[in-house]
């Protein structure tokens, strides 16, 4: 994966992480479970994180097998985070990405079991054993996904989130927010995969500063996009988180003004790797991809 | 814990599980996502996983801190298993041990949360480091509770019990869904702790053996409680599965033939146990309380 193209970068990081996952994911012709966990997983997402790692990994001169196992585990929390999150007790959304969410196609109880046994399947591999990680470093990451997706990250995010509807939210809060709800996984996708290929102290900090930095503003251009994108485009309802009372950096700054906090978190991002000796032109791309992104 | 009276090892068992947990679990003074996650842990459980997990350590001769780790991830497995079934997508429960199910008290989006923060606090748990595990078995440990957990176990038998609703089941079909649903982490609470204590591959496979008799003894019981039980024993309505239309023993073998089967499981597990060369005592008793429990 060294083509200089960020379209061709992203057509085989998609690629290669959607043939793994079409392996990893049950039968189809099998359950409404299974075909449950296929649906939700193999739906067209952008596999961003994925890609993330995959940056890491070539960033650290280390081959895409070596990180594979933990771009594919984070791409099935991610999957499960989404069949949870558009259930009817959460934000009760009936389309993703164009098509039926999981529960209107399979109902309500294969789509929270869904989600259950794609979270377990996330760790079941993310601990299996890796020809060329330490069995201890394949803990530590293992544990790093547990913290990244629990009280301490996305399920508390998005906990905060349904909390905050209705209500006054303050930008700090809305931050802490977003931080955890999809900052969080994000920060993983980039910080596990660092571990796994051995970057030394000073690349691990500043590449946790470029994710957290990435993270948040892949955040704040999502809540614009909601208000200016089209509902064709998105694949979901234009402007629902406006409808459903959501404080959105929008809603907290005037639209002008989330679009500048998204252009500052974004050089941000870019000022962290100019501390790193390696090659960073390829996260500076996907920086750039994701402020600039229409959807 | 090498007392002879079974009450005495479920005492002591249970308090050390639910010291530790009270421990593992987020401060209650936090949020209600943190809240929810206590409620629904610190509830009155039997604790018999863990109980299972520290009888298989005592059997081969190590300490209960050996196994600390992987009965408390069993146990937070089970704690959101509950919370899941219960919600009114799938088992509709108001009560649970005589007490609001999670949902109840903390509504349906909370109680969702909380049971996917606890399932990803379980494998953060299960891979902490440990000082008398190696990292490679201790892999080989969180792998198997993926593997009891997911698509496989738990998560495949809820759903299945759930498809079975209002239809004819087979007893096979039903050995399948209780092996998964309930078997497969009971099982998982004896086979992962006798990994850890380095179990040879004749004990293995006997406990193994053990094991999984006992876990579906364990389930034909519940369901003859199911009928036998009074609420206020049981702490759950009582008919709450014949309400439901579910297949169970009694209502696929009547009564005393479901009763007759679950002590030839028991019988079964015993018999298991009598090719291991240690000492097995205490599992012999745990397999009496299980066939003969009141609730």
């Amino acid at each position: 994966m060294t083509t200089d193209s960020l379209d061709d970068f992203f057509r085989q990081c998609r690629q290669r992480c959607e043939n793994q996952l079409d392996q990893i994911l049950p039968d189809s012709s099998s359950a409404p479970l299974q075909q449950a966990m296929r649906y939700a997983t193999l739906n067209g997402g952008k596999r961003i994180r994925p890609m993330l790692s995959y940056a890491t990994a070539e960033l650290l001169g280390y081959p895409a097998e070596h990180v594979d196992n933990i771009g594919n585990s984070i791409e099935l929390i991610h999957a499960y985070s989404l069949v949870h999150d558009d259930l009817p007790a959460m934000d009760n959304d009936a389309l993703r990405r164009g098509k039926p969410t999981c529960h209107i196609k399979y109902g309500e109880a294969q789509a929270i079991l869904a989600g259950d046994a794609l979270q377990a399947l996330a760790f079941e591999l993310i601990v299996k054993q890796h020809p060329s990680i330490t069995a201890t470093k394949q803990l530590e990451i293992a544990q790093g996904l547990g913290q990244a997706s629990g009280l301490n990250g996305m399920a508390a995010g998005q906990s905060l989130d349904l909390l905050s509807e209705g209500k006054a939210v303050s930008l700090e809060e809305l931050e802490t927010i977003h931080r955890k709800k999809t900052g969080a996984l994000l920060e993983a996708s980039i910080t596990l995969p660092a571990i796994a290929c051995n970057a030394d102290e000073n690349t691990l900090k500043h590449l946790t500063s470029f994710a957290q930095n990435i993270g948040l503003c892949f955040q704040v251009r999502d809540d614009v996009l909601d208000i200016i994108g089209d509902t064709e485009t998105i694949g979901k309802t234009q402007g629902a988180d406006i409808y459903a009372n959501k404080a959105t950096y929008p809603a907290l700054l005037g639209l002008e003004v989330a679009q500048n906090y998204a252009e500052t978190l974004h050089q941000k991002a870019i000022t962290a790797l100019e501390n790193i000796d390696q090659k960073t032109s390829r996260l500076c791309q996907i920086a750039d991809f994701i402020v600039f992104r229409q959807s």
